[in-house]
């Protein structure tokens, strides 16, 4: 059993490397919430979104989001009625936003519901939404306080970013079975994926319970770095710590997890000195398939050797 | 000035003509809006849709209802997400639904919605939902209460038509612009489009004050005869007046009516002896826009005859 932490596009690409690793059942993905928002009275939920297609070999390369053969024809008819044009929704990732929040609207769990939708596509892995409880990020700036989505798609991250806060997370109940994979006997690690450690990470990690249960851990933690050479692979990751004063690399990153990881892997690019977390230097790139399954492999035999 | 009461299809046609004929502000098209629904969280509004698509030249001449152009992406991926399949939802629709249901849910009216897509639509025309409270048409049949859609699209009119109700009606407020438009001192007549008399126009008639004002009117009132040889163009109008022990044609049409109507325009394939309404023999089948002029047209000179 091993349970990965997941954002958006990079938890998803690690996520769907150790599916192909590990049998069905062995893989607890627990995904971001805070970047959930409602636009045009529809529940959108980008990150279990990403999650959830990548598992179905339904996401759009291309892209870097959405679906795999998608088009657009509600964007353009909604142009023309004069609605908002500032967050693509494609006709196909249009029925997962409808039929949820129509289900949510009827009183079910969002897990129940990613639940359902994951089993629908074929998905032998369990997605769990970090928790059924409403968290959204906000985001400080120069510009003010902004929703995650009005500063990441509609202003393309150009504030300059100041202080996040995770509204709800508070009083926010982490999903049992999250709970449950975290304390399970046959577990044996727990892996942080290479996805944004403050916009992605850190509100899952803000849901009260989580962050005690990895400190709780009886198996290793191991967290796959998202940067290279400075850069973000993908996404304002390395533009938001320089902001904050922060060098994005292993040295922050290391700081940031503190003692909830025992591993982090790091590109060979990258150098640290570091006296803990222990060091993985591989190519941390995921290129493909391939390159998922490759990365995913080397991660679950270093955080086995950690145990 | 001319007010037409519309249903879908038909109505739509017969506004269409009359709207060639007219110039910008002289027509008033009023909607049923009994056959709306809420159908996945989305409320759809059947008959104001395909007034607009129609008036807006959007409509979908094969498929008969819908916008021209549509995809289905939607139903592809929302069949495959295991939702229901049996109310058919276009990409290019689904952008009507879903602004108009997020409007209405931060408490605008309908018919300021339905008027700013008629702008937005370029449609010089004002189309106004007889009512903004909810009307919901309910048919008793063979099989118990349904719901209009239900009766209509998912059992496709197949149960014995027993009886009808108009849940909302005796409190729903008729639109202060219907009655405006209907006391206008420039208003030249009243028409009734061949719309379903019992399913579309009847919920029309329902909401109090409509029938008062076409009672109290100075203008003539002209109804267009939906039957052909005892059969209707497009839709169930015909069955359902048979399974009620009618005969479908001008006798039971201008029963129907009694006294709101001073004329009454049917087929050449049609013969009635009637003291009243006057009576009018025409092609009443619209083939294209050309044979939509024709009619209003016709209708047009007759309404200015009874004078």
């Amino acid at each position: 059993m091993i349970v990965v932490l997941a954002g958006g596009v990079g938890g998803a690409r690690f996520a769907n490397g150790l599916a192909a690793l590990l049998g069905p059942g062995q893989l607890t993905v627990v995904v971001n919430v805070g970047d959930d928002f409602d636009h045009l009275g529809l529940r959108i939920c980008p990150d279990l979104d990403t999650v959830t297609y990548t598992l179905a070999n339904l996401n759009n390369r291309e892209l870097g989001w959405g679906q795999v053969g998608e088009t657009w024809s509600f964007m353009d008819a909604l142009g023309k009625l004069g609605g908002p044009a500032w967050f693509n929704l494609g006709d196909r990732d249009l029925a997962t936003h409808v039929l949820r929040t129509h289900r949510l609207a009827a009183g079910e769990p969002l897990s129940a519901i990613v639940a359902d939708f994951a089993k629908a596509r074929g998905i032998a892995q369990a997605i769990l939404p970090v928790t059924d409880d409403p968290v959204r990020t906000r985001v400080l700036t120069d510009e003010g306080e902004l929703n995650f989505q009005d500063y990441f798609v509609r202003r393309r991250c150009e504030p300059v970013f100041r202080a996040i806060r995770f509204a709800g997370a508070d009083q926010a109940r982490p999903h049992p079975a999250v709970l449950a994979a975290l304390a399970d006997p046959a577990l044996e690690a727990i892996l942080i994926a290479p996805s944004n450690p403050l916009l992605s990470l850190a509100p899952i990690l803000a849901v009260p319970g989580i962050a005690a249960a990895l400190a709780a851990r009886a198996v290793p933690c191991v967290a796959i770095s998202p940067f290279i050479a400075g850069q973000a692979v993908k996404g304002p990751a390395a533009k938001i710590m320089r902001e904050l004063g922060l060098e994005p690399g292993p040295a922050a990153i290391a700081a940031h997890y503190g003692d909830l990881i025992d591993g982090l892997v790091i590109d060979h690019a990258d150098r640290a000195e570091l006296a803990s977390p222990a060091l993985l230097h591989t190519d941390i790139l995921m290129r493909d398939d391939a390159g998922q399954q490759r990365l995913a492999a080397e991660v679950l035999a270093f955080a086995r050797r950690l145990a």
